[in-house]
């Protein structure tokens, strides 16, 4: 068994004398092929690897074209954050492709149905300190799932605004960074969560159309979108509505509709208009849909300015923006602050957050002034996230709000309103004082300031930056004298916007008169240094102070 | 010779017999061989091709990183097109890495030297319709490389701005984007062309330092990034420059200087320190290095708006922006249109190209409030290039520009000064009607209007605008009678601004009042429902056109 068994193998090795050498061969052949086999198996799979990386690749490359289609990005260059390319109608018929059965059912607050969504019901368990008491990392509080994919569907839609560095930044002493949300179409944030919402609605709501109340920016966001996703859209306005509001509004593709004096009587009439029609009643409320759309605006923030320490948001009624961003932000950075802002007249967040319940119904005296800011309506979704995520609630006077709409105008060339501008307001008040130094980005959300308004807004505010003065004094009426004023003013580089003489109801000695002056100054300095030289020569003179 | 031929072939295919099938089995193993050698050096090739494609595209990934490293981006996020970003300084130390040696020799325009630069001969060569008379085409006039190696150069360190559809688009039956150049942090195109020249100055001048005079955009401009660069900068300021531009300026960076109380003087004083310490003068000019800096905007347009008609930029004296941007969107489509916008009151680029000579010197009463648009300086490259390169250029009247600020304002949420409006101005003034329809991109290229001229500009914009209404009348001085006057205003929507009552000086009835009124209407439809309301009542109202 042994000489057999080594025989071939010894002949094997000697591989000079043929015959006796074939089954060794054999076996050789055999290696080979297996190895060739092998070999090749091996250097296939391996290139078939890299073949399939490309394949990979290209599938990919299919599938993140695929939503572009969707939502008919196609042909539009999307550099520059899609800026500067109008967005294309979003195509109805397509809308089943946006995923919407996922959050449909109701997430839109109806007047005729009562329905509780299933991703509000997420937020608010994932909220709920008892079932996850053992587990409150922010990752589990919130659904950040949520807001990006939100920022993923409405990217082609809404602008991606410029987040930019801020030559306020020195007069503040903090590197300030301004999110120019004012540069959306219609002028404000709130159309990341109206294109959102919009889009998610069933197809038959979708056809049936949609109708809003007021000429707030949530109604010019929804005039807007929802036409340009091809929704019939109602607008009912209150008579008392300004005719460049209603303008805009028919701009923007909506069906204007003038009732009612006040805007609850047009909220009426739209209520009964939807039920009647069909049409979806919406107003600004706090679905995870509409919060979620709004809190991209923190992810954006959060991607356009690295190492941020603090960011500061409007709050008041509405404070969805503030609640959506917080998520956003808190998820990604627990670091960073969040900090809300408010008017001190109507302080409802602080309100709420103290009593722990939404406080509904605060009167508001100045609604045309506040806009969005001053709205009643507070939902448990978003108190519910501002009560935890948020760090700060300061509030700011109407003072504080009207500079900090002149610094925006005269350092960013921007018209702001009191919305856009409360952001900064607190730091005009000098309210966070721990910023000082620090990296902060301010979100600059609306900036629909009407003509008439931004002219009072401007002189008030002219007045509050110690820039318009106003004095009287007394002048005898011999020939000169008043020349001698006016001179002085010229010499001391003022600005004279009026000049009166009064003649009637003037107590002092006859002959003489009462001239009141308003002039323009250069600034504080310059106006004190007024005052100083007028005293100097009319030590009767009377400054009115502001 | 047949059989033995034969035979072997034949038990080769017989495989049970072993001995004589030996030499088969040899080719067999040798073609195997070979066989599975051709096989992997196949597969080894195509693998190494994959490889090596992974290879390439990592350097290019560091080819494409390189660049950033010089201009300092490397850390920095550069989404959004780098807006957002405060544009870091770039070290003098590394601007050698800019190439500037290439450009040196003197493109910027000093006072004590008299040089030609190379750029500025090519460019005038390639203008030369002599010595290129049989090849006149766009790539062969214009040197588009000089241009994108300035977009290249500057990317780090100016905005990438919007360039954004606006909704005044249904207004003028046209699809009009604006690119929106105010968003630059000194707020104007200018730092385009700025940027580029400082960093292409040769190192010791950087280190000695650049002095300019007056308040422009080219001052600011340059104020701004010659201090981020570490290039000491001074600015000389006439006295009567306003207080908010020297303020402007100081929190730029530069020395400000106050020195005389015309813009020649301070230009003189400017001069004479430049001699006196070495550093650069410099002033608005058009170097081929200035000119390819602005017309990077040409070239960032194009990008961000696709299926262009046509691009409006302002003319008049220094137009350098429009000259460098024709060259660039010229080049990249001849068939964009490319439409100058001047002021009717000194149509310098009109008058020049009709005299085929550039007019120097021309008078302009109302500098403040044109601003560059009235420069008096203009350049024979500029003037050649746009000779060339510009389809048309149109002029329009003080009221058109003011109009389109007050557009600008209502529709854009901006404060724009004339400069960046005037483009604009010449669709408010209808002198476009070709564009109908058309897909336009204006540059709104400088938005520095100062406060005490944007009242001033908004006033008289709603006057021009049928936005304002002065009418007298006379009213017994019987009591209610004027109450009544009121009443219909109210009914009408009207607000009151001003309202008078003359006594002296009237020539009608005894007991009669002459009554003046300033109101407020919505729009020119209801100024006129107004004046047709009060003629009724009132017959012998006077009303005051504007």
């Amino acid at each position: 068994m042994d000489s057999p068994g080594f025989a071939p193998r010894a002949r094997a090795i000697g591989i000079t004398s043929p015959g006796s050498l074939l089954p060794p061969y054999g076996a050789v052949v055999g290696v080979l092929l297996h190895l060739f086999v092998y070999f090749v198996t091996v250097l296939y799979s391996y290139a078939g690897k890299l073949f399939s990386k490309n394949d990979d690749s290209k599938v990919k490359k299919q599938d993140i074209r695929t939503p572009h289609d969707i939502h008919h990005c196609k042909d539009r260059p999307i550099r520059n954050g899609n800026i500067g390319q109008r967005p294309l109608s979003i195509n109805p018929e397509r809308l089943k492709d946006f995923g919407e059965e996922d959050y449909l059912n109701g997430d839109v607050k109806t007047w005729e149905m009562k329905i509780v969504s299933r991703s509000e019901e997420l937020l608010g368990d994932a909220l709920d300190p008892v079932s996850h008491s053992k587990s409150k990392t922010y990752n589990k509080l919130i659904r950040f799932e949520d807001i990006s994919a939100a920022a993923f569907k409405i990217q082609c839609g809404v602008q991606k605004t410029p987040c930019m560095y801020s030559r306020l930044s020195k007069q503040y002493g903090m590197d300030i960074y301004l999110k120019k949300e004012f540069l959306q179409y219609t002028g404000s944030v709130k159309e990341r969560g109206v294109l959102y919402l919009l889009s998610s609605l069933p197809q038959d709501q979708q056809r049936n159309g949609v109708i809003v109340a007021s000429d707030s920016n949530f109604c010019m966001a929804v005039a807007y979108h929802a036409s340009e996703l091809h929704i019939p859209v109602f607008v009912i306005m209150s008579t008392s509505t300004s005719l460049a509001r209603v303008k805009m509004c028919r701009d923007y593709g909506a069906m204007v509709i003038s009732y009612g004096t006040t805007a609850k009587d047009s909220q009426m009439h739209a209520r009964r208009l939807a039920q009647e029609n069909g049409y979806l009643y919406l107003e600004e409320e706090d679905s995870a849909i509409y919060l979620a759309g709004l809190g991209t605006l923190g992810l954006e923030i959060y991607e356009q300015v690295p190492k941020l320490d603090a960011v500061i948001f409007p709050a008041g009624g509405h404070c969805g923006l503030l609640a959506g961003s917080a998520a956003a932000l808190k998820h990604l950075n627990p670091h960073i602050s969040v900090i809300g802002v408010e008017s001190e007249s109507f302080p409802i967040l602080q309100q709420s957050l103290r009593t722990g319940q939404p406080v509904k119904d605060q009167a508001c005296s100045n609604h045309q002034f506040y806009g969005d800011v001053s709205g009643p309506c507070f939902g448990t979704n978003s108190f519910q996230l501002t009560g935890k995520l948020v760090d700060k609630v300061v509030t700011v006077r109407e003072e504080d709000i009207l500079i900090a709409i002149l610094r925006l105008l005269e350092y960013e060339r921007a018209t702001i309103d009191a919305e856009g501008a409360i952001g900064l307001a607190a730091l005009v008040a000098g309210k966070l004082p721990e910023l000082k130094s620090k990296r902060v980005a301010i979100a600059v959300c609306s900036g629909n300031l009407e003509l008439p308004l931004m002219r009072q807004c401007i002189d008030r505010a002219l007045t509050l930056d110690n820039r318009m003065c106003k004095f009287s004094l007394l002048l005898s009426d011999c020939p000169g004298d008043i020349t001698k004023l006016l001179e002085m003013l010229a010499r001391e580089d003022v600005r004279v916007l009026d000049i009166k003489q009064e003649h009637m109801f003037v107590t002092s000695d006859l002959f003489t008169n009462e001239v009141t002056c308003i002039g323009e100054t250069r600034d504080k300095i310059h106006t004190v240094q007024l005052r100083n030289a007028l005293l100097d020569r009319y030590p009767e003179m009377k400054w009115t102070e502001r």
